[in-house]
């Protein structure tokens, strides 16, 4: 019996634990503290009304014999697939209905699409990342050893700091798979065109494929590129996810979707179809209820119902970002995204600036060096709380720091 | 740039492509035909009363500010997994919440379980056998080659057939991973007390994990065991899969469980925190709607309801088996089951009866030899249709074997 060794390799991801921890002991000892908690990554305001209203409709079908629904097609159901096209063709990208592979989460698609490739391919990923890119590839032995400063012996880190502006720069060495986020998680950073434009250059000349994921995309208001397929080039070396969890609130109802152009191969073997084959495999769709309430998102009044939500959430990043810059804070992010990203005062490490919030302001935010090395020094607020919260929050910053 | 190689191993499935290319042709050349479909292998019956409120009053959820719900806990939410518990209790097996971990389907979970074993275990399925299992070994690398009889160089097959009843014998070879699956698909019969007792005892001398596949426990009329753990022992060699798909006509909605016990250990790590581990990094929970629904199906009330559509499948697979039998055909399945498994006639290929009952009968079924090669000559039809038309199929095959 052989257990697959590289989840030893795992470390156990005490950033979460670790701020429960902190806030709940600081509650114990301050039962009348009023916290405010700016560190959570889930969307809290409820879901468009047009959701709300075709969710009720597709639990009435569930409830008779002519219209009942079985096993969702593995790939989504056409009235999906068929606004999905529709959405993007909004943006000028051509999508075929054969490209959509529709999910329960891009999670599941990052963590997934791995299973498709070889294990001894080099992989980049950005630092600060989203840890999912890094676990996954550590599970699949993609990553090699730890060094003592958090990096992996076998992965390629896109190091991003103030000094680049948070933009992934294309190395000098070769990579098989490139993990890019735009806008991003943590950074709140969104690419340029030219940004973009450069890493399909590397990718089509390196052979690369760019696991390209758009899960923030709908936060984008400075006309940064929605789509990797905007770029010319990319539909030989790209695979674009996308989701409808924190563009439309579906966190808690689960749908998403990974767009793999047939144009993409890889040694004479098409791309598309091994995923294909993968999700047919070991996945047997999205339920059919999410789905109609995805679809009603993408409608005329569901997308007017989105943006509303949207502006909500970028009102709050927006107030964060312009208050901790009065209050003398270096910020990024808060314009293409929900996540503000800032730099502790000089000579305070990410841990040190979350107990101070803690103690001295009762704000709960996420250190960034939970992100990964080169997070060290940062810090992570969100534009997910309520309006009211979020302005109370960027006060007491204001008044401890400015 | 490497891909997986195993995927370009794995043989199109061409069975159920198949199925509809002939269905096609034979409704072209004859369009006044009226053909029964007693392949299926998805529920048609609308979904339990309980369920359906539950899931209306979960959307009505999901349009509240104080009642809104956004990433459901990775194992599952605590309203289901207490619910779950309860339903084990029912039949005397004490789960701990721990244990359990919440999914949206079967599939994905015995598909997805192998990532946390290494490449190099002897696995053993059933031949015929739910072809996901095998599959999924493929491409993780423990099926090596096909051989031109259809099974691959590296699987330990455990032939069923007639003359052992198609019950699973524990082999005189060691295995590290043995899938079972009782209630089976596609031959519908259970295993017993007895058969189940055996390969617990074979698990735990060899070291072996028994990777049990439930989904059709809620089928089970005889008394034969309805979980693993209900064996003595069973809780330090094996994992279970159950499913609110067959059982609660949730196909559509996507929800299922596994249980790994916390006594299962190998190398001295935990299997359950490694199950736990992947979940928690490639999956992000059920849609609430979903669990809230599935919860409902555990009521007293909702139990109910199961029941009645659990008797009507199980129905029409009694009428089936009955009327098959007395058509001259020997049977199994059918009575623990939704699934009726037939011997062709003597001589007769499981393609050719299938031809036959399509031309002469207009009646759908699946060839057994798509299972595997061992389901050569044996063949499944299926009681998920309606009763009425199931009573016409065999009236139809009566008149012309009878």
């Amino acid at each position: 019996m052989q257990l697959n060794d590289n989840f030893q390799k795992l470390q156990k991801n005490y950033l979460f634990a670790n701020i429960g921890q902190r806030v709940r002991a600081y509650q114990a000892a301050h039962p009348e503290a009023d916290i405010i908690r700016l560190g959570i990554g889930d969307v809290t305001r409820p879901l468009p009304a047009a959701a709300i209203e075709a969710m009720h409709r597709a639990v009435e079908d569930m409830a008779g014999a002519d219209t009942f629904v079985g096993y969702p097609t593995d790939y989504g159901l056409h009235f999906l697939e068929d606004a999905i096209q529709a959405d993007y063709a909004r943006i000028g990208v051509d999508v075929d209905i054969s490209e959509i592979y529709i999910s329960d989460g891009a999670k599941s698609d990052t963590g997934n699409i791995g299973d498709i490739f070889g294990a001894d391919n080099a992989v980049a990923v950005c630092d600060p990342v989203y840890p999912v890119y890094v676990d996954t590839n550590v599970m699949a032995g993609r990553a090699g050893e730890i060094a003592a400063d958090g990096h992996w012996s076998k992965l390629l880190y896109l190091t991003c700091t103030a000094e680049n502006d948070f933009a992934p720069q294309v190395p000098d060495e070769h990579a098989d798979l490139v993990y890019l986020c735009s806008p991003n998680n943590p950074t709140g950073q969104a690419m340029s065109e030219a940004q973009l434009s450069d890493w399909v250059a590397y990718a089509n000349r390196e052979g690369a494929v760019l696991l390209y994921d758009a899960a923030y995309e709908a936060f984008i208001t400075d006309g940064s590129p929605r789509s990797i397929f905007l770029i010319p080039g990319a539909r030989t070396c790209a695979i674009e996810f996308r989701s409808f969890s924190k563009t439309a609130g579906f966190t808690g109802v689960r749908c998403a979707y990974t767009v793999v152009p047939k144009e993409l191969e890889r040694n004479g073997i098409n791309i598309g179809t091994l995923w294909g084959r993968r999700q047919a495999t070991k996945f047997n769709g999205v339920s059919y209820i999410t789905q109609k309430g995805a679809e009603a998102t993408l409608t005329e009044e569901g997308r007017v119902q989105v943006q509303e939500t949207l502006d909500y959430y970028q009102a709050n990043a927006k107030a964060i970002r312009a208050g901790l810059e009065s209050a003398g804070f270096k910020c990024w992010g808060g314009i293409n995204s929900p996540y503000v990203w800032l730099k502790a005062p000089e000579g305070m490490a990410s841990w040190d600036l979350f107990d101070l919030l803690l103690n001295e302001c009762q704000i709960v935010g996420t250190p960034g060096s939970g992100f990964g090395p080169a997070g060290e020094g940062y810090f992570r607020l969100t534009g997910f709380g309520t309006a009211e919260r979020t302005a109370e929050a960027v006060r007491r910053i204001q008044a401890r720091f400015a």
